[in-house]
Order: C-alpha cells, then structure tokens, then sequence
C-alpha cells in the first residue's frame, strides 16, 4: 500500500482540535472524510496519524500526517482531489509526497515548530479575533527573553505542563525560543518561535502565559527559573488561550516535501 | 455641541456595509447604537457620517466618522467605553478625537487610501479566507503595474464605475497605484494600494479585478488603456469580490488624530 505524507493547514477555530472524537468536528476527521471520498480503505475506516495532536481553538500552517492508500496517486492530483472533497472545511492540504513504507508523521519527526501570536493594543482586535491572543498593555520583550533563556536546553518540565499530560516523561529538550517584536498599528504584536522535538500537553501555551507576567512587570525573569526548578504545576504562570499558537512545521530526518 | 471625530477598524464578513439600512446588520448602526448607550442624541437617533461608505464584507482599518455628543468626553474615556459597548461586533474604536464643528469625516477629506489583497495559490485558503481575494495562479506584477499606469490621473472613469454609482460625474483623479508582490508559503499574495481624493462606487474592484487579467495574461496591458478611453462600463474586467478590499485611511487638511 503507498503511503504519504500530507503537509496540512487549518483554522483551529471551528474544530475541537486535531484529533477524531465522537460528534466533534476534528482536523482529523475531516481530513480522513476527504480520504474516504477517494479510497475504500478510508471508506472502510482506515486512521491517519499526525506529527502534533493539536488542541481546540489551535491553528496550523504545517501539520504533517500519513496515510496508505490503495491506489498509487500521483502527487498533485491527490492534493487537488482531497482539497475539493474538503471544502468548506478551513482545512487545505498544502502538499502531499510519496513517502517510504517506514515513514511515521509522528514517530519520525525529529522536530516541531511553533509560533504563538501576541497582540497587545487597547482597542480590541477585529481581524486578528481568534487568530491571536491580545493583551492590553505593551510588553518587555527584554524581559521576557531573560526568563525564556532559563528554558532552553534539557529540562523537567513538570511546571509548565498539563496535568492532563500523558507523556511519559516530563524531560524535554527545548531547543530555541526566539521573540520578535512588530509594530503594528495602535499596538505591538509579539511572536514567539518554539522548537524542539517534542512538546508536552500546553507546553508553549504554558511557557508563552509565564512570559507574558515576566513582560508585563509581574513576574522577574529569574522567577521563570524558579518556577521550572519547583517541578511544580502550581508554580506555572497562567497558561494563556489556544487562539494564537499554530503549528508552522515538522522536522524529518528526510524531508518528505523536498524543500 | 462638542464634535468628535472616530478612527474605526472593521471586519466587513458579519456586515451588509457601512451604510445602515433597515434590518440589516451595518457597521454604522454598530457605531450609533454603541453611542447610544452613551448619549442622549443618539438614543434619541441622531446619526454618523463617515468617509466611506463601504460595501458588505469590505474592511476597513481606518475608516474616519464623525459624531456630535452633548457632552465633553475625554478622548480616551470615549473610546473605552465604545469599545466597551461595541462587543462581540468585530468593529472597534482606534481613536476619538475632537474637532471642530465644521470638520466633516465625509466633505472635508482630502484623500482616501484603499489596499486590496489578493493572493494567488492552488490550495484553497483556510486562514485568509473572507479576508483576501484568492486566484490560483501566478500573475506578472510588472505588466499589471504597466496597466495601471494608464489609470493614472485625471480621466473619465465611466468604465470602472459601477452601473449604480451615484456620483455627479464619472471624472476623478487616481493619484497612485502601487502594487506590491509578497511570497507567502505555497504563494504569493499582491497587495494594490489605491489613493485618491474619492473614488466611485466599485471603482477599487473594477481596477483590480481588470489589472488580474492583465497579470493573468487574458488582457495585454494597453487594453486598459482602451478600456479607459471607451468610457463604457461593458468594457471593465470582471470586478473582483470584497473580501480583499480594506479602506485603510482618510486624509484631512489638519490631521484630527495628530499623527
């Protein structure tokens, strides 16, 4: 059966997040309700995998998935026929490539981005509602790379994850947070670009909603160290909402794309 | 009577417009009926005037209104508690600042600035969607710009006006088009920015969506010129959709918001 990997983009908005549940709508399942349009496996019930489960109200302009179908489809016409079937889903398959039999969206990736989007201005957000997380007063961007510098490297991350977490282990290796800060008009926009090879449950919605205390003067840079020190949950700053985190890319030893 | 002038930013999809009209969600009456809750005259129906009046589900980020309060506001208090009494409308208050009684958001301005977004990809847009104008492929910004030159000017505008425009006269002068091109991942998108002292009804939208085909390759760039010098509406392009359209700012003789 030829397997492969589709790169995807979603609006998070109207979606209980990526994955399938009973009488939600799901990334997922929507994806898998185009497949089954083209293919009897899917028809039949067949499951595709994906590098990030991402949570409800969470967006993405590169998630991975993969899929073995029964028939070997040439590679545009796969993308053109699942974008039809999924319309008016916010969901489009960006590409799609033929990947080898030992390729696993989730198992395989070696790394995941992710940005997250902060806008602070007074007035309230209109085109950027559900697309960002808006704050009201402008932010210590200095500040606030302080504190994420104590985060970088290997790490027990119990503080800034779920307690709904299913991870194994709370040990990860966090390898770049970089901040950019954007004027924009009567505001700033902040951006925060995360990458590791895994997260766990609200990890960077749990890092970004710390951060955001340390830039609004609440919280001391050196207060993020102690807060992943304690192990603690109880010591996380707020975890900040889903609307402005999206999932921008997956990392493979060989990338399935060829970018 | 204190007058005040309005800086308001829209998300046009929920609207049929700026104008209000009878049963109708507008962003107009979004405005008065926030200013009602705050002012005797507007609980009793008095009205705004704007700069432009814009179509359903164009946007705006800084349409320019006016209204006549009977009280005094403090700038900022005023746009606190619109901005207060306007949710969940995706319409929001930028800045309010007050004028003189012979300042008029609509006869006083000296300049409108309009921007139009299209993007051009084979994947249907998920994130973009209801915000830009979306074709799929490519187009050829140097010959689109070649046909906008020809617009240029003073000139009888008859062809790119729609059949309902109720101007005095066809005659107006454009006095800039510039067009950007942005890579976006999987695309480009191309940004058109229009100024002119007013434009007629349609008139943004005719040019663009004639300057598509141009980029297209459909139309050589003289046939705008053509088109132009016809001065019949039968020989626009097609008028492209709303949702790229963005009245962006109003220009004043003294600006009231001191940028």
């Amino acid at each position: 059966m030829p397997r492969f990997a589709l790169k995807i983009e979603y609006d998070g908005r109207p979606f209980a997040g990526w994955q399938a549940q009973a009488d939600q709508p799901s990334v997922q399942k929507s994806v898998e309700d185009a497949l089954a349009r083209l293919d009897a496996g899917f028809a039949e019930g067949a499951r595709i995998a994906a590098a990030g489960r991402t949570d409800a109200g969470v967006h993405a302009t590169g998630q991975v998935a993969h899929a073995d179908l029964q028939k070997d489809w040439d590679s545009f016409r796969l993308t053109e026929a699942l974008n039809f079937h999924l319309k008016p889903a916010p969901v489009a398959i960006l590409q799609v490539a033929p990947v080898a039999g030992d390729f696993h969206a989730r198992f395989s990736a070696l790394e995941r981005r992710y940005l997250f989007r902060l806008v602070a201005r007074r007035a309230p957000l209109t085109h950027g509602r559900g697309r960002v997380w808006q704050v009201q007063n402008p932010l210590d961007i200095e500040k606030m790379r302080a504190g994420a510098a104590f985060l970088i490297g290997q790490h027990d991350f119990t503080t800034f994850r779920s307690s709904i977490c299913q991870a194994k282990s709370p040990v990860k290796t966090l390898d770049e947070i970089a901040i950019e800060e954007v004027e924009i008009p009567h505001g700033r926009e902040y951006r925060f670009f995360l990458r590791a090879r895994s997260f766990l449950h609200n990890q960077v919605r749990s890092i970004v909603g710390t951060l955001e205390r340390v830039g609004a003067g609440g919280w001391s840079p050196d207060r993020v160290r102690a807060a992943l020190e304690a192990r603690d949950r109880g010591e996380c700053g707020p975890v900040c909402p889903p609307q402005g985190l999206y999932l921008t890319g997956v990392g493979y030893p060989e990338n399935p794309f060829g970018e």
